[in-house]
């Protein structure tokens, strides 16, 4: 079985709707221009407020995929 | 532009509905009081078990507002 | 009253719903054979990718209970 | 039950005694000017030596407390 | 000499008197059950304010064992 | 000599000249509201680019000062 | 697919050959009680030194394994 | 208002002057080939001493930007 | 002297021998693509287990670059 | 007022007493040989046990003191 | 090319001008009684407030120097 | 049964051959001064390339040692 090699890149991804929709808009996002993603992590959420409610939620997450041979 | 210098309290929102339902009630309550809130950062999630089920969903943030000059 | 004393174990849930069905299924799980579930804390939040979509999460909790005297 | 929404403040007891004796010095002059103080965390321990003896014990705590509705 | 196993496991134990004596019920109680402790490692101090005061201390504690071969 | 018992909060200052000017903004407004200010600690340092320059410095610290007994 | 869902233990390998050698003890004497394991993470790499030499390397992991349904 | 997804690259800058205009170099720098640049965090700061004397700066930055759709 | 600006990324080798030739395949590998590798860091050391034995060690690494003027 | 330099020298004390006299232990030895202490910060707290009692208490502390100009 | 081996001391600088002051100044000390001077990191970055202002700069490096063989 | 007091020194060792070498070297180097030499604990690993190969292995440790009373 060869050796893989993975590259992780940070992305942002924001929602008015809520954690799992910011994570999927980052993922759908990176599936357009990287082939081969294979695992997410959550390195942090934090969000926009306006007029006292949560107008943005931004999730960042760290996204591996493999780097062809 | 002026300067703006910003707070950030630490506020910890329960729910028996899930993360999302905590940190959003953990701002209304807060806005309540504070006005001109801008952003949060969630630094926390836990919550208690009762009967083997999820009782309450506890998430603390980190809120930030303006201080008025 | 007692001074009673916890174990806290960590376990990864998995789901292909969401970031809180994992937590649920973790937790349902360690239900089965623990008694006394007490508390959790989520400690990391991932999941696989295929296809450009997020196959399964996979969140890890620590879970605290109660040990008997 | 209601979703209660707690408040975490943090603040430094100081004690010629001793860790414990400083960490209960916070609580109590906490105690004064909030209610419902409800549960406290140790975040970081320190001293200021004098003459090659410790003669201040310095203690941060958060200390969390129930927001009234 | 032989490459000994050691695990881990982290345990909370709770006292009404102070830090010190809630570490020593968490070991006593794992003593009961588990055979050949030998070190431990502080990981969080907290506890539990009632009426303004500190009601319980809860010092979460790693402690390693000796695995059998 | 007293046990004095000390606060910390955590402001967000920001500038357009700089991390030292920021820092100085956000100690100063604290200083119109709170007395007896004691140290700061540095706890982030950001900013906001425009057109591929620096537009604003953001620097968040935590203040301790005394309560009064 | 089902759900499945893990455990993570943490155990402490010894060796008086290297860091990889630790590992590989601990996770042979994990396999002998623990069936299933599916993946590891080194935590801590420390060790014990006699006569100015390294006479035990000490690796701690996280070894996870599938909890069956 | 559309969900936008951000990229967050590191880059280290240098300077022989100090740590803001290290910041600013990479920043400049970044601004060649990266557009719609948004923010920053300062990750490490460190440096090269000669001769007792600091002889570079070198500031570790995560910097954002926005990915067009 | 010229006020270089470097970029890191953040890499994962997989090995079947052990760390250090996961560290030199992600390194390999990095160099076919980028120019003027300079520094790396290791950031996490896992691996997968199969039938009790570690199959695939995964060495995550940043590795820092000068980007051309 | 003079630009005082300090240094942070890291040692650990132990007792079989319990944790703030294996602090005092520690700083009692370091002003044997090193003058003008001026603060500490405890970094970590362990300890070994045998026959299920804790024997040793180990005790790391940061220690600061003036240099001398 | 020979192994070396370097140290890292912890030191930190006060200066009334500003962070960069304090760290040169910790630097210029260390460079009165240790030869060889690489490299520093910076720690931490506080200070102290006195009548609303900031009086002195504290800044916490480590530095790395060669040791002779 | 005496109340050691142990010191912990940080060490960076450099090697081209691999880690567990530069460990060696460092700990070599640091029995040559300093008896007794307890413990240690790795706490960064690095290393610098040349021409997309790895040139020097760069491995920092912590080293306890027992002070003499």
């Amino acid at each position: 079985m060869p050796n893989h090699v993975y590259k992780k890149i940070e992305i942002t991804g924001s929602s008015s709707v809520g954690v799992q929709d910011a994570i999927e808009n980052a993922i759908a996002r990176a599936a357009k221009t990287v082939h081969d993603l294979r695992w997410f992590e959550v390195v942090e959420t934090r969000g926009h407020i306006e007029g006292g409610k949560i107008a943005h939620w931004q999730v960042t997450v760290k996204v591996g995929f493999a780097l062809e041979d």
